[in-house]
């Protein structure tokens, strides 16, 4: 049981849609996330994902056609079964933190290039 | 599902050790809280608690006679069952996020004068 910089945390990484854990609590995986361009398309059957920005602006958009527009200091509770795809504006480089259940995969049930098999604890 | 900003929501209110919630995921709260002085020694039964610091500099002490020191930016995930005294120094204000089950009381197994019987929504 450690204090966690956050930001030194994020110094220790520099690949792009790549989620890192910093820690858990009651089966959920703390991350961080450094993102930039578009990822793709996908849901969360049974997890709500929690995603705080810390840094450039996040972008989510939704079936509906909304776009959700997140900047530092701002969060947003994506609901399971609710289709998402966050993308950044002009190459900019994002930088997040996720909260969802250990079990959740970044892309959902949507396999793609971008998912991740193996979680890498920082 | 809108996007939060955690700086408008401290606005919100001014009271100190009474967290209030601004969202859930999952069956844990996202809460806020503000806090200044000595809170009471505690533990969570079934509960792990994640701390976020945006504001001040927040003190946990533990029975082991340690006391991490918790700044803005930096987390610490206190364990189930694992006794703890938050506090501040020089009556200082601090600005903090909680994550925690939805059941969870904030003063844990122990009722005191601080325990919070009702959650706020904000």
């Amino acid at each position: 049981m450690n204090t966690i910089n956050i930001n030194k945390k994020f110094g220790r990484f520099s690949e792009h849609w790549t989620p890192k854990v910093i820690g858990e609590l009651n089966g959920q995986h703390i991350k961080l996330a450094k993102v930039q361009g578009d990822f793709v398309w996908h849901d969360h059957k049974d997890e709500d994902e929690l995603f705080i920005v810390f840094k450039g602006t996040l972008y989510i958009d939704f079936r509906d056609g909304r776009t959700e527009v997140i900047q530092p200091g701002e969060l947003l509770v994506v609901p399971k079964r609710v289709e998402h795809r966050p993308w950044t504006k002009d190459g900019e480089e994002v930088q997040l933190m996720l909260i969802e259940p250990a079990e959740t995969k970044h892309t959902g049930d949507v396999m793609d290039e971008k998912t991740q098999t193996e979680l890498e604890w920082i």
